[in-house]
This record gives structure tokens, sequence and C-alpha cells, in this order.
């Protein structure tokens, strides 16, 4: 069995990464979603190990100086990361694994895991980002000034990506998400096992021929 | 319009790549065959620019020193090579063009095209091509023997490539290749204007919200 793709998935906001990722999960079997840990206190039907991995701050602190995180940041007090362990046991268990996590985090896994697949998800054009970002129009302008600074931030960095995925039609971008991950798998660093046989063969064959 | 992905086919011989190619260009009208040129003179039946441009030694010279040769190489005396002003024509119409050629061409391909796609077609197995090397066991031992040398040469530089394509199911295979090429389309670096626009959109709507 072959090793999985770690993906990690990020984007602008609203541009479906969400609906993508249950998606995929639901359309093909080889998927696992990476669940988060983090030191904030789970709210009402949060689950240990579905949503989040609860933890205290000393062992998340303990985890990071281990080199135990693939990535992390703090927000408002609290910290929020992704171990590397459940990673690394569905990569192994061959699953493809993929992480929606904004930009910062997904530099910090590329570093840690150079074979993983960077994708960033857009809406179609410009004019449908700024529709997304303005709202109903019925927002202050606080909310979308917020907003914009976010899709400023997350459009940083954009070129470190491997792909660009236009989200315009659901089901093709589902399909050609897919197709990124299989693909990925045929690398010849993926491939390595079968180009290995291969030669072996060729030299078998060669002094068998002598 | 975008301009066109070159993808350069190499591979074992007897894994299919002429056949993949007919049917890439049967089952979807994006692609366009590149024509080599060469020295040889034209067999019965050859048509120019179509199986071939025939043009003389001096004429070939003359284009290699020029830089108007993609690739080039001399076998048994007589040049064959592939003119960049063809290829760069169809790209620049937005046809993603297919070559098939061997290793060496490819690599040199990818030192002018750096953007190119390079995939590289196999059996699925090192039994099977050994099958196809040993063909019906009717040929002689010098036959196999140069069928052999020849694998070998093909299986060096594999990990140059970007891709390992398995030939094992002719509809899965084209279907793939064909995917490899539409996602070389969404890479950043090919998705240069649609980002453009949204931080140009980005900035618009940050200086309006002001």
């Amino acid at each position: 069995m072959s090793k999985g793709i770690l993906t990690v998935i990020s984007g602008f906001s609203g541009a479906g990464k969400g609906t993508l990722m249950k998606r995929l999960t639901r359309d093909y079997d080889n998927y696992a979603l990476s669940v988060s840990m983090t030191t904030r206190p789970p709210r009402e039907g949060e689950r240990e190990g579905i949503e989040y991995f609860f933890v205290d701050t000393d062992i998340f602190q303990k985890r990071i100086q281990q080199g135990q995180m693939l990535e992390y940041a703090c927000y408002c007090g609290n910290y929020y990361g992704t171990p590397r362990e459940y990673v690394q046991e569905q990569l192994e268990n061959g699953r493809d694994v993929i992480l929606e996590i904004e930009i910062q985090g997904a530099l910090q896994i590329k570093k840690l895991v150079p074979d993983c697949l960077l994708l960033f998800v857009t809406p179609p054009s410009a004019g449908e980002l700024r529709r997304r970002l303005e709202g109903r129009g019925t927002e202050n302008h606080e909310i979308i000034a917020k907003r914009l600074a976010r899709a400023v931030e997350e459009s940083e960095g954009i070129e470190a990506y491997d792909y660009i995925v236009i989200n315009d039609n659901l089901e093709e971008c589902v399909r050609q998400i897919h197709s990124m991950v299989q693909n990925a798998h045929h690398t010849p660093a993926r491939q390595e096992a079968l180009i290995k046989e291969i030669r072996g063969e060729l030299n078998g064959f060669s002094k068998g021929a002598e």
C-alpha cells in the first residue's frame, strides 16, 4: 500500500472550502480529515477527537517543543494546531489526509512535509469575491473592512501553492481536487517502488540474456 | 485565452504511447500534435507538414544554430527534431501540444520550456514489461538484447519526469493524462491573470471602503 497524500486547502472565506471537503469525503473513500488540537474549552456538543482534541496549554506547549505539531497558531489567547502523529498515522495507512488551514499554517506544513499538496480555493472572479465580501449589503462598514483585510491576508503567499482551484461549479471542482490528489500519487518519488522493481527486472533480465 | 501546456510523453516501447496520443486527440479537442522535422527523405505516402517537415541538412543545421529547435538528435546520419515555431504557435493559440519523444529530447525541452509537463508511460509491472520485451518468444537473441538495451536507456532519467503514468487500463490512462494536463493550467504561474485581477479588486475595494 502506498502512503497517502497530505493536502492542505486554503482560500478566500466564502470560497466554499468547507463544502468541498465534505463532498470529497462523501464522494470518495480515500480521504481522512485531520482533527485539530486546541486549548480552548469544548463548546456544547463538541466531542473529543471529532471536532478537536482538547488539551491544556501545558500539554500544547510541550507538543510544540517536541516538534509534534505540523503547524500551530495562537488566536485570542488559545492555541490551535495540527498534531503530527494523527496525520502521519492516517498517511501511513494509505489515507489521503485533507486539512483546511490558512496560509501561514500551510507554509509551515510545506516546510515539514515537502511533498504535501497545497491547494488555494478562489471564487471564479474578482467581482464574485467582492460580492461575497460585501455580503447582502446589510453588514456594517466594520464587518466588511474586517473581511477585506482577511482576504488581502489570504491572498498573500498564493504563489507558494501548487494549484489555484476555481470554485465555479461544485461538482467539477470536487472532481478536479480529487484528480489533483490522485495525480500526486504518480510523481516519481511516489512511484519509487515500481521504478525500483522495473530496474531490478531489467537488470535480472539482462543477466539472464547474457 | 490562456496559453496551452506543452506535454512531452516518453516511456518504454510497447507501453502504448502512440495509442494514448491518438485517443487523447480523438476524445478531447484541446490537443495539437507536434510535427517533427527531419532530413531523411520522405517515404511513400508521407506528406509534408503531416508526418514530418522535410528539409535538407543545411536548413536543419541553420535551425539548430538559430535556436529554432526545441530538441533534436541525429540517428543513422539523419537529423530529427522539434521545430520551436510550430509548437509556440499552437501554444499561443491556446492548444495543449503533445510530443512523443525519448528521454534525452525530453530533458532538452525541459530546459527550454521549464513549465512543460513530462510524462513517462510504463506498463503496470516489471513482469509485464519483460513480457513485452520478450515478445512472442519467436524473436532472436539479438532483437531481445536490443530492446532490453533500449528499455534500460529509456528508464534512465525517469526521476526527472513530473509523473509516471501506468498504462493498465487504456480509458483510465487517457483520462488520467488529460487531468494531468488540465491541472497544469491551474498552477499559480498559469493563473497569474486571475490572481492579478483579484489583488486589483481587493485594492480598489479597500480604497473605496476608506
